[in-house]
């Protein structure tokens, strides 16, 4: 929770409003609830990116359906932390937004101008008197003809690339991790390896295998593709 | 009652707002009036779904026109949680949303894309600041393509998938013997024993024979089936 | 008048919000309004039903124009309680509607039908921030196709088929006596004896038979008819 | 002006909003505008029907062109209390509403008809958050095919219908009288007298004379006729 | 100021809400604005009517720009008392549906419906949370066929017309006087006396000769005219 | 800063509401930005009008880009005090008018018929309750055919024509001068004179020379005359 | 933070409103969101323009893609301090409307009209009461065939032309220098070396090298050029 002494105490009651030393405590209130979320990470290796998030496993949910893990098109996916429902909604338009984009220009979008999209949705649910913050944040990793990306978007609409980044409640420690860790151009295999060890000291669930879901999106073919259940018990 | 700390206070009075840590309390409200309302059931088994809930019995009321279990389309019912006002709104909604489904693509909608227009009708109450959260849950459950389903959405639209879940004012008790009790596959007999044995244990009325209310949907033949009076007599 | 903690106190000041126990503070206050009404009363006997409330009698005011009593259509009735002004209101955009589905489907509105145009109206004022609940209910009777309806509709826009009930200031001795003596398939005479039993008790006017208003829709005919005044004081 | 406790500051500031025992706080206040107006009154008698108002005298004003009895149409009249240039507004909607009436349908408005014009305009303001009520009441009066009415609207939208009734500031003296000394079908003359007596007790002006205006509409010719000033100096 | 006890506190900081006893705090405040103004009067003599205002008069200020008389028509002018920027653009407002009207029916408005015009605008600003009352007043002066007319506006959109009246900060010494002094059917002469010397009473000045605008509209032509300079100079 | 009694503290944070005593703060606080504003003059002479300001001097910023004199058509220009921003937005707005003026009657716009389109702007910000007031007041200076006029526009809307007016931080004591010192018909060398006379007393900066910006409309060409760096130097 | 009074307190929670001193409250609490941006400069030199700005460096985000510095069109860049997100949603809104004068008019916008596009939209974000101030200010630089200009635009929408000018974090003790070691018509060398010198003093981050970004805009070619990372290197 952000730090809040008393003379602030008001400020954060009415959205789309500065406090005395410039923050908007709303979209701070938002993060936090991102906070909340459990881990999703994003990582560029030499041959693409990977897209790793951990769902809630909680007995008899079927885990497959927990949407954290979004196929925006063909060659972008996206991670999320915070409110799931928030998640879904938005990327429902991205993916609307990037299918406009194949029949309008008959071509796919890039990893930027469709993050763009999303960034600027969010930015604007943060000026409007009548509208709460996204409570949600996304890693949006793809490749394009400019090669692999990962971008965060928090709930002011901020957009940020990453080598590799990690949000919802594992963030600090995994963060702290991979800036120890991370090297360029890893290989698919050690870089996997990382975003495994990191995950298994953030989330300390009893059944990983189940609450862990994958995408790797390779630059030869540009295609996110989701790793099995067995292929996610193998690395584990 | 979601706990509540004095420097909370005045966070819950406008609408759509978040408080300093995260949390959207008119939404955890909304959900306290789901847990104030009688149980309802999802339950998946091997061939099929069982949707089960309890109307509140008063003496002179005609049970059957309390609306708590709605057929949307043949294939697809849901039982609701909460207030029985905004349950009958939201209900007719699908309904008519499944038949321009089945009238504009010719065909009927699966159970999951039905799910989604409820819950992200529930997550635009929550973000726009003239509206309150709507103060109901449902269970959706069906069989498509793609097998049976129960699905589950809350005041903030986040949907989960299910195999056995209970929503409602006995939910905690309920949901703690269906982690314990059920198992994958289980013929359609236990399966209803299960549930019987369940509500049995959650609703204490009198009169459980009137207050219960059954809908079966079977893979073979994908039709939602209300069981007779005389049939649920014979289970309890 | 609804049990309030002081800490609760500033929850019920703006429209369309949930207290931490989620509850619709405005829709129970407007529900206090209906309490305050004179008392209504809905019966199914064997052969019809029958719909009776007691209008305040004023010295000089002419009674008959207190609507309290209203034809909807040839076989659907309302009685209300609460405030005359917006139960006239309802009532209007009731028989406009009516009139409507006569039109556009050459064929008469079922009660429940009827009803739902009536909730979905009263649940839409207390979803919205700029509006307050209707502070009145009613108990919409008519017969149909399906036989004899009493529904009640309060300013929540829950609707319950009813026995026999009644709303207003009688309502709770009203409800206990009916509770009591109810039987299903009474004949006409016992019924509207024990209607008039129970509204001797509940309301002690000098001059009940002016202020008595009472209506029968009966199967055979399916036509509302209102008693006479002589008719009524025979009874009495 | 009415009682109000402790606990119930704070219910009336903002517009349409409950309070907790079901009260319309901001209505209660309108009707004290109403109960600062000077009186008017409406009477029905055997011929027809007499409007009687007073206007408030100051020296140098003008006083016919003071509205307080307003012709809406040939055959119907209104007296008011409160605030006048409500009164005004709300008149001229009434005339033109009567005279697309006669345009549309070739055929004058009832009473009842017109009255409930009025009363739902009244209404509408007590709904919405955006709107206040009116802070005046009407006694419509005329005579249609089904005879003499008096009807009283307040701020409320509410609609009764009299025999004999007064508004304003010396109402409860006069409607005591009234229900003391009313008969039904007394002649013109006495009517007049009994009207002008409850006046003089009520409203002590020197100038009566000037400040007393008087109409009645007579069943044979349903021609509401201001008395003139002389006619109403013999009255005196 | 009004009277203001501790109890009404707040109720005044809301556009368009009634307090406790059935007063509207916001016109009343709007009125204390008015009072304020330099004193404004119209007069109605025997042969016309007389406009008369006192403009603030400060060194190097161009009196003559100062805008409190308004010619509306030929035939019909107006002076306001209160906030000079609200006068303007009501008497713009006036001008353009008297040109209107001019046009549409192929003659000249009267005053009364002019006055109308102006309190119908006004009254519309004490109606709706989102405006605030005009705060100003006038006194619309002018001949039409059916005589002289003076007609005060206040905020709160009432009108009445008056033989002689005067508003802004002299009102209630002018008032006074003209009570006592007023005669019937004066002539031009001893009309223009005793309003210079109201005027010279409440408002002291030492240049008055430059403050006081004076119109006059006589019933022989119906057309407004301006007092010259000198002609006022003479009358002082 | 207006003087501030304990009771009056409310009635400043919404905007376009009365105080008890008929003040509408929000304008007043706005006149105080103009008040700290730097200062600006209107002066009539003989033969035309000055316009006169004080550009902020801050070292390195080019002080001719710093708009406090905006010409707005040929004959007319305008000087403000407050803020830029605001005063920006308001002169393109006049500026555009102008020129609509000039495109569909083919004559250019006389001053005061400009000044109203500014003044009505103004006002208009003073009354719906989600717009602030303008921060900012003009001198509109301008020659037209009813010969050289300087009218004052402040932040109500109100509209004052002067002979010479400053406004902004030096104005109390410039105005003090101006009533001291101004005579009518005095030349254009005798005017400039008495205007850089005040500036210099009023607005003691090192560069005055850099700040100050003066025009000139003169009579006779009735064109907009910047007066170059030299002739500003010269008359220091 | 700006100084703050206990008897303020309250006037910043709404929007757009002024305090009693006629400050606009949100306006600065938004700059104090740039102060806390890391810096920004635009600097004037003899053949053109300067613009540097200074990326928050973060171990392994992708520096280039910080928008901090943006290409307007081909002429014209700007820098920004503050919230990115803001900062990106109007570059982005200038970027288009470049374009489109381009194609309505066939040639570049120039400069200033550029940054009035800016200030005009800064501007409307703190006049309507349900939108917030933007929290980002920028330096518009570029040449036109006026010259080379570097243009301030800060969340109120005001506009300055400076010769040298820094926001953000370092601005205070960077404009200091500059008015200092300004001097008109450097050459590009010494230019540069005094905006390093600058931002080597107040951003002290151990990467510089990576973090900073500088464009040039010169006059002989009018096209802005990003200098290479190995330009910047060799100049540090």
């Amino acid at each position: 929770m952000p730090q809040m002494l008393p003379e602030y105490m008001g400020y954060d009651r009415t959205i789309a409003v500065f406090s005395p030393d410039g923050r908007l405590f709303q979209v701070e209130y938002a993060k936090e609830a991102v906070k909340k979320g459990t881990t999703s990470i994003g990582f560029v290796f030499a041959d693409g990116v990977i897209l790793a998030t951990v769902r809630q496993t909680m007995k008899l949910v079927v885990p497959e359906t927990i949407e954290k893990l979004f196929k925006i098109d063909e060659h972008i996916g996206a991670v999320s932390s915070g409110l799931l429902a928030d998640a879904r909604i938005l990327a429902d338009q991205l993916r609307v937004k990037a299918q406009i984009n194949r029949i309008t220009y008959e071509e796919a979008m890039d990893v930027w101008s469709l993050a763009k999209v999303l960034g600027d949705r969010m930015q604007f649910s943060t000026v409007y008197a009548g509208l709460r913050p996204f409570g949600v944040a996304f890693l949006v990793g793809g490749v394009d003809s400019t090669g692999a990306h990962v971008i965060e978007a928090d709930p002011s609409g901020t957009l940020y690339e990453w080598k590799a980044y990690a949000i919802g409640r594992g963030s600090t420690v995994a963060n702290k991790i991979f800036r120890d860790k991370y090297k360029d151009d890893m290989d698919e295999k050690s870089a996997l390896k990382l975003v495994i060890d990191v995950i298994k000291k953030v989330e300390k669930t009893d059944n990983l295998s189940r609450a862990l879901e994958i995408a790797i999106i390779r630059k030869k073919d540009k295609k996110l593709k989701l790793l099995t259940d067995e292929a996610i018990r193998k690395l584990l």
